[in-house]
């Protein structure tokens, strides 16, 4: 019989937490919202939670720990909120203390961007594979580097920042203080201020327009556009697939690792920039270029065979739950 | 009393064996040439050497094993050298099998420019640093990563292809096939094809001068020039120390270590492109930024409080010997 692990989706805004068999299987999935009660009201609702789902499942065997995914930055020695943008009142937050003190369970803490590479390590696109990079498209790009199965973290936890590598050198300022990182190109917030800019310059009319009719326009709608044959959209995305593959051209000439796996939401644009992202792939990077074959599979998907040392591109497969699979994967490490 | 490794450094036309303390101590070096006449003659001599140091030093301890640096590609597992372009006649010769028989000692293969990392990791500007990256400037650009105190190979071998990085996407074309590659800037081909350039458009008058003067003109009589203050010279290892810069601060952000080592031929220009390599890090690493001291000596001297977490560029230390201490070090891993 499995036993289980718990794991927390500790957000700004909602609380999610789910119980996992060390095999993978989901067996519980709840949410709740977190409150502006601040965190020791949070972590007495969260643990309330945990201990009803540990008596719930204590059939499907005992309860090995918890892994608590977190936003912002996280003393992984210490156990501590440093700082955190969307949990306000929580910097310098005894978090795994407190929560062990009402538990006693084992109890381990991650950046929650970090968790979904683990959780697609474990059981999504990079099952089996013991040392890949993950790759995350959201509102910037996320990274994560995973070795031997374990997350690694470099010497502060800063390990995998792999959206601000320099795609252009006098390109877009960025908040960080560079020019020409990787996720002012690649990035749902990218694709806006892309698609703004054509519509300023005059030369998108169909964008301009689309902007002025949807409340909700933005990366969404462009890559919609872009499939239907839009040229302004589809140049938006072909400039993301080339950052894109710039930036992956150097993680892979840097780390030689067997997979790089693209999640996060924006990766369902894949059919837009997929194509230019593969040729500046093939083009910047001979490791990637000698180590793929000449039929592999552009969609994403992995080859049949394995066993030739190819360097692979995958697209992520777990989705929302990559972060909780990953969570409940920590404690087992 | 410490016991010895021997460390064998074999090139296209030299053959440098040494015998190296398990402490770090030097004990004896010695160089022959490696004749036109095959592997198999160069290996029995190697022996015989080998076999002529051990017994010389069997006082100080006893023989823990041999490590071999061997320029080309090199099959770890199966300890056969696969291609080398300075070794001809050498492909698929089952090198460690063939030591192993003669000296029934434990023996470690490597490609020779990842040992020059390791030395420096053991005993030179790394010294008691288990994360660090060498950076290796000398025809082109040579890299590689040591993590807990061991090479990191990645998949196949091609981990900490720095060289290849892209600096510059519409850049000087590279044998590798992409355009920009961070050694087409940054290497002594690249400051000699740089000077040819500024010759060639009339912009240089001194560069013009010394290169029909000069017959050893090259990448050294251009630092020389920079450093008197030349200003197309001193424009060219601007460049230099740009592209090391945007290379750096990628790999900075990719692999966030504590130390990231400069060495090899080149490396001897660090006042002419230091400068400009350290203002293009702090724009383009925030990790960098955030992890050095305002008052970071840029002479690449270590900091002397290493306790802050700091991101550390350092010259290497041991020029030379890096690669025999390195390859000492091989067999006590």
């Amino acid at each position: 019989m499995p036993d289980f692990a718990i794991a927390v989706d500790l957000g700004g805004t909602n609380l999610r937490i789910a119980a996992v068999s060390t095999e993978g299987r989901m067996l519980e999935k709840i949410g709740m919202s977190t409150n502006a009660a601040g965190p020791h009201h949070v972590i007495d609702e969260m643990c309330d939670a945990i201990q009803r789902l540990s008596h719930k499942h204590r059939d499907a065997g005992s309860l090995i720990g918890a892994g608590i995914g977190i936003p912002g930055i996280i003393d992984l020695d210490e156990g501590v909120v440093r700082t955190s943008a969307n949990l306000p009142g929580w910097d310098n937050y005894p978090v795994r203390a407190e929560i062990e003190k009402r538990l006693g369970a084992r109890i381990c803490l991650e950046n929650d961007a970090k968790l979904a590479a683990l959780g697609e390590q474990w059981l999504g696109a990079a099952r089996g594979v013991d040392n890949m990079a993950m790759i995350t498209l959201g509102t910037g790009i996320g990274g994560c580097i995973v070795l031997d199965g374990k997350i690694f973290h470099g010497m502060n936890g800063m390990a995998g920042e792999f959206g601000h590598i320099t795609v252009e050198p006098e390109g877009v300022p960025c908040g960080c203080g560079n020019r020409g990182c990787a996720e002012r190109y690649a990035s749902a917030t990218a694709v806006l201020r892309m698609a703004r800019e054509a519509i300023a310059a005059g030369s998108a009319p169909e964008l301009a327009q689309a902007a002025n009719a949807e409340a909700e326009f933005g990366a969404r709608s462009i890559y919609d556009m872009a499939m239907q044959g839009d040229q302004p959209a589809q140049q938006i995305f072909d400039r993301f697939g080339r950052a894109l593959g710039i930036m992956l051209a150097d993680i892979v000439n840097v780390l030689n690792l067997e997979m790089f796996v693209v999640g996060g939401g924006v990766s369902s644009a894949w059919d837009a920039f997929a194509p230019k992202m593969f040729e500046e792939l093939r083009i910047r990077s001979t490791i990637y270029a000698v180590t793929t074959p000449q039929d592999a599979p552009t969609d994403g998907s992995v080859p049949a065979s394995r066993t030739g040392k190819q360097t692979i591109i995958a697209r992520a497969q777990l989705s929302g739950d990559a972060g909780l699979f990953g969570g409940a994967r920590l404690p087992q490490l």
